[in-house]
Protein backbone atom coordinates (compact mmCIF):
# COMPACT_ATOMS: atom_id res chain seq x y z
CA UNK A 1 0.00 0.00 0.00
CA UNK A 2 1.61 3.55 -0.79
CA UNK A 3 2.07 6.11 1.21
CA UNK A 4 -0.08 9.49 0.53
CA UNK A 5 0.62 12.27 2.43
CA UNK A 6 -1.79 15.27 2.36
CA UNK A 7 -0.58 18.37 0.37
CA UNK A 8 -1.39 20.83 2.99
CA UNK A 9 1.25 19.78 5.34
CA UNK A 10 3.36 22.95 7.12
CA UNK A 11 6.73 22.37 5.42
CA UNK A 12 8.14 24.53 8.33
CA UNK A 13 10.04 21.34 10.40
CA UNK A 14 8.30 21.92 14.10
CA UNK A 15 11.03 22.68 16.11
CA UNK A 16 11.30 25.86 13.75
CA UNK A 17 7.66 26.56 14.35
CA UNK A 18 8.62 26.31 17.91
CA UNK A 19 11.14 28.13 18.32
CA UNK A 20 9.96 31.40 16.60
CA UNK A 21 7.06 31.22 18.77
CA UNK A 22 8.82 30.17 22.32
CA UNK A 23 11.34 33.39 21.30
CA UNK A 24 7.78 36.00 20.47
CA UNK A 25 6.47 34.99 23.23
CA UNK A 26 9.41 35.73 25.38
CA UNK A 27 10.14 39.04 23.60
CA UNK A 28 6.53 40.11 24.04
CA UNK A 29 6.40 39.46 28.06
CA UNK A 30 9.86 41.14 28.05
CA UNK A 31 11.62 38.14 29.56
CA UNK A 32 15.46 37.65 29.06
CA UNK A 33 16.02 34.06 28.51
CA UNK A 34 17.70 33.64 31.97
CA UNK A 35 13.93 34.67 33.43
CA UNK A 36 12.51 32.19 30.82
CA UNK A 37 14.72 29.22 32.29
CA UNK A 38 14.48 30.05 35.54
CA UNK A 39 10.90 30.09 35.18
CA UNK A 40 10.45 26.34 33.02
CA UNK A 41 13.40 25.01 35.33
CA UNK A 42 15.97 24.58 32.30
CA UNK A 43 19.04 26.13 31.29
CA UNK A 44 19.44 29.33 29.36
CA UNK A 45 21.66 28.29 26.80
CA UNK A 46 19.12 25.65 26.00
CA UNK A 47 16.72 28.35 25.60
CA UNK A 48 18.44 29.64 23.16
CA UNK A 49 19.42 26.72 20.80
CA UNK A 50 15.29 25.68 21.27
CA UNK A 51 14.86 29.28 19.91
CA UNK A 52 17.11 28.75 17.35
CA UNK A 53 15.50 25.23 16.03
CA UNK A 54 18.77 23.24 17.34
CA UNK A 55 17.47 21.03 19.82
CA UNK A 56 15.48 17.91 19.29
CA UNK A 57 13.23 19.01 22.27
CA UNK A 58 11.31 16.49 24.56
CA UNK A 59 7.41 16.94 24.79
CA UNK A 60 7.88 17.20 28.89
CA UNK A 61 10.19 20.28 28.01
CA UNK A 62 8.02 21.75 25.44
CA UNK A 63 4.73 21.76 28.03
CA UNK A 64 7.38 23.05 30.70
CA UNK A 65 8.24 25.88 28.37
CA UNK A 66 4.80 26.84 26.83
CA UNK A 67 3.48 27.03 30.54
CA UNK A 68 6.24 29.56 31.29
CA UNK A 69 5.02 32.29 28.98
CA UNK A 70 1.39 31.02 29.05
CA UNK A 71 0.06 29.39 26.23
CA UNK A 72 -1.06 26.27 25.51
CA UNK A 73 1.31 23.97 23.49
CA UNK A 74 -0.93 23.00 20.12
CA UNK A 75 -0.52 27.17 19.87
CA UNK A 76 2.87 27.36 19.54
CA UNK A 77 2.87 24.56 16.88
CA UNK A 78 0.44 26.42 14.06
CA UNK A 79 2.18 27.19 10.91
CA UNK B 1 8.18 39.07 40.13
CA UNK B 2 5.42 36.19 40.56
CA UNK B 3 4.93 33.54 38.46
CA UNK B 4 1.29 33.75 37.05
CA UNK B 5 -0.21 31.16 34.55
CA UNK B 6 -3.79 31.75 32.99
CA UNK B 7 -6.59 29.46 34.72
CA UNK B 8 -7.26 28.35 31.06
CA UNK B 9 -4.30 26.29 30.34
CA UNK B 10 -5.15 22.60 29.47
CA UNK B 11 -4.75 19.86 32.64
CA UNK B 12 -4.19 16.88 30.73
CA UNK B 13 -0.57 16.12 30.17
CA UNK B 14 0.90 17.22 26.23
CA UNK B 15 2.00 13.24 25.87
CA UNK B 16 -1.25 11.95 26.74
CA UNK B 17 -2.92 14.01 24.20
CA UNK B 18 -0.73 13.62 21.30
CA UNK B 19 -0.84 9.47 22.39
CA UNK B 20 -4.46 9.50 22.36
CA UNK B 21 -4.37 11.44 18.75
CA UNK B 22 -2.20 9.23 17.44
CA UNK B 23 -3.74 5.79 18.09
CA UNK B 24 -7.32 7.55 17.38
CA UNK B 25 -5.86 8.30 13.90
CA UNK B 26 -3.96 5.72 13.30
CA UNK B 27 -6.95 3.37 14.18
CA UNK B 28 -9.19 5.39 12.26
CA UNK B 29 -6.64 4.48 8.90
CA UNK B 30 -6.89 0.72 9.85
CA UNK B 31 -3.37 0.70 10.41
CA UNK B 32 -1.69 -1.69 13.07
CA UNK B 33 1.25 -0.26 15.03
CA UNK B 34 3.68 -2.44 12.95
CA UNK B 35 2.77 -0.21 9.78
CA UNK B 36 2.71 2.79 11.41
CA UNK B 37 6.28 2.51 12.65
CA UNK B 38 7.07 1.19 9.35
CA UNK B 39 5.98 4.40 7.35
CA UNK B 40 7.37 6.67 10.48
CA UNK B 41 10.93 5.23 10.84
CA UNK B 42 10.39 3.39 14.67
CA UNK B 43 9.96 0.38 16.55
CA UNK B 44 6.70 -1.12 17.00
CA UNK B 45 7.33 -1.00 20.85
CA UNK B 46 7.87 2.55 20.72
CA UNK B 47 4.39 3.24 19.29
CA UNK B 48 2.57 1.24 21.61
CA UNK B 49 4.73 3.14 24.52
CA UNK B 50 3.82 6.92 22.99
CA UNK B 51 0.20 6.08 22.83
CA UNK B 52 -0.25 5.08 25.88
CA UNK B 53 2.33 8.63 26.99
CA UNK B 54 4.74 6.54 28.42
CA UNK B 55 7.46 8.26 26.41
CA UNK B 56 8.95 11.66 26.37
CA UNK B 57 8.88 11.90 22.80
CA UNK B 58 11.03 14.71 21.07
CA UNK B 59 9.65 16.32 18.55
CA UNK B 60 11.37 15.42 15.29
CA UNK B 61 9.67 11.86 16.35
CA UNK B 62 6.30 13.79 16.95
CA UNK B 63 6.36 15.45 13.27
CA UNK B 64 7.20 11.81 11.97
CA UNK B 65 4.58 10.55 13.59
CA UNK B 66 1.99 13.44 12.35
CA UNK B 67 3.09 13.57 8.77
CA UNK B 68 3.01 9.06 8.95
CA UNK B 69 -0.85 9.44 9.57
CA UNK B 70 -1.73 12.85 7.61
CA UNK B 71 -2.40 15.12 10.24
CA UNK B 72 -0.75 18.58 11.38
CA UNK B 73 1.65 18.39 14.54
CA UNK B 74 -0.37 20.88 16.60
CA UNK B 75 -3.76 19.28 15.84
CA UNK B 76 -2.82 16.61 17.68
CA UNK B 77 -2.27 18.32 20.81
CA UNK B 78 -5.47 20.13 20.85
CA UNK B 79 -7.32 19.16 24.07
Amino acid sequence: MPTIYPKTLSQTPARILFGLALRKAREEQQLSQEELAERAGLHRTYIGQVERGERNISIDNMEHLAHAVGMQLWEMLRP
